[in-house]
């Protein structure tokens, strides 16, 4: 069977590691079809549109997508790609690895952050001069739908409880909805769950990590509690995601375009491979995605390093070395 | 001339570090006149209200007040306590002590947040069985005001910027409306500023605190942040903050009612402490607010220490020892 696997580098470095994802995955005794794609600054320059109708079409009907970075237009992207692929979870790991300078290096998370909706959903309106709201939408669909995969996500990795962030002491609907309806599957799932709220779970996570497991959250929470554990591991360089729907999926490093280092081959691929490591996971290649991660946790421990690492390796000699591994 | 305290120690370890904040402002050459008040979970068990409304007018009509912490009451007890003294802004300074084990000790920090609306605003609506929505409100005015409020600020301790937090690539109408407010106010006032997504800020200010000083916030953002800031300096236990109005003020320490350890007298009074030294600040004996702080951050270091320190001094033997150094 081969796999369609549309690519979309977009801008800055990520016109480099989405290539560095790419032969990885070449690498491997898979069938793909590779169809590359254009979103970004870049096409938006030339064509008037960051997301071209093709791009979209073309992620929304192949089995997964490999995106790499957008950069001022990265919202007209990637929330258009998230909703093409139907995606309700972003699934984001955050690990510290051996050889690699993180605040705290006991970190080994994963955030299940629900993608659909929360303040994403963006009904906003100019009511006024002086006034300006938006419709934060929570929905119990779209909470179970979450929930449901929390459940399977732990089993498989052997656990028995997940922890809920929210803030249903103030967004008592909204996340009093979502934490009930959480916790409400969890139940009848036997998984047990720790109910955090969002601004304690900043500070506890910080305090320490190894308190936690896998973390189901709103969209927002998601985001910038994710972000925060980047930061405890050692920056965004790392960080792989997963844009999980029904049918199909999307897979991102969590980084930027990297505007200040685009363009010279020097960009860290770690979180593009990892990414791509977790699309072969999706597509039911268990070993292979194993074998990629455990490679480039290899690389990160012995080298060769990238600038951001404190090396001086290249976005190539890192990925041969991944290769080499495998 | 005498100023009129409200103090409203609340639950758990509220009632043993206020009252060590108080043994500090009565070991002053000031005058005092101090009323306290109840709130939260346990006057709610008596009377059926978290809030009654001799507290609320007590500190709507004080020049100040000292509050404690409220436990699962919290929400129905601080956010129309911040309304009784029309806060506007919520000023928290992070900061890492000599003598304190934190994950940064180079974190020094002031968030300035936001305390009238954003999320907090509270319209919220539960639209069918599967849909709660949540209208998140930002206006012109309480954008501008905190500008305002934030350009005194970094001029006061001798600064030229500030960064100013958003999500406005999301939510562009209100955040983005907060943010255009914020950054006109500074720029009419030849202040700087320096804007940070959301999730961004949370990765970077983990990588390095230095990289920011004042922190400009809308309210949810401000309430996580801060507490992500928390996390790098070691903990809750030494996070003072003040809800400043046009003509009045709030002080309380950012840690809650510790169950835990309530009721022993082991609580660290630290963050009381400092609370009661921005309200001296605030009240315009700016040298004793000075005296007491420098007493908190000398005893931080030299000991006594609290439990959550490492040390096993009780509540009262810190606070003797914060007196002592005046
Ligand atoms: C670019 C932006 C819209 C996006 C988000 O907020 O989801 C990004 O921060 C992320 O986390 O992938
Ligand atoms: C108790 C809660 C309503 C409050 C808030 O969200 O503002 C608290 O977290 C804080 O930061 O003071």
């Amino acid at each position: 069977m081969t796999h369609d696997i549309a690519v979309v580098p977009g801008d800055g470095i990520g016109q480099e590691v989405t290539p560095a994802a790419l032969e990885v995955l070449e690498a491997l005794d898979i069938d793909f079809l590779f169809r590359e794609a254009a979103a970004g600054d870049a096409v938006k320059a030339e064509t008037g549109e960051a997301l071209p109708q093709e791009t979209y079409d073309l992620v929304a009907s192949s089995d997964a997508t490999l995106f790499g970075a957008a950069g001022e237009t990265a919202a007209d992207v990637i929330l258009p790609l998230r909703e093409a692929v139907d995606s309700f979870v972003n699934v984001r790991p955050a690990r510290a690895y051996p050889g690699v300078d993180a605040v705290r290096p006991e970190t080994d998370l994963v955030f299940l952050r629900e993608n659909t909706e929360g303040v994403y959903s963006g009904h906003e309106t100019r009511l006024s001069d002086d006034l300006s709201t938006l419709t934060r939408v929570v929905t119990d669909s779209a909470s179970r739908r979450l929930a449901e995969f929390a459940c399977e996500f732990v089993d498989d990795r052997g656990l028995d409880e997940f922890a809920v962030v929210h803030k249903a002491n103030v967004m008592r609907e909204t996340d009093g909805r979502f934490r009930d309806a959480v916790v409400d599957v969890a139940d009848a799932g036997g998984v047990e769950t720790q109910e955090v709220l969002m601004d304690a779970f900043a500070t506890h996570v910080c305090l320490d990590p190894t308190q936690f497991d896998v973390v189901v959250c709103p969209n927002l929470a998601g985001d910038v509690l994710s972000d925060l554990a980047a930061g405890l591991v050692g920056g965004l360089g790392l960080l792989p995601s997963a844009n999980v729907g029904p049918d199909r999926a999307l897979f991102e490093p969590v980084h930027g375009t990297a505007p200040d280092i685009a363009g010279q081959g020097v960009a860290n691929p770690a979180a593009a491979i990892l990414s791509a490591a977790m699309l072969l996971e999706y597509l039911g290649h268990e070993d292979e995605g194993a074998a990629v991660q455990e490679a480039v946790e290899d690389v990160l421990e012995e080298g060769p390093r990238t600038g951001d690492l404190g090396g001086d390796a290249s976005t190539d000699e890192v990925t041969a070395a991944v290769i080499d591994r495998l």
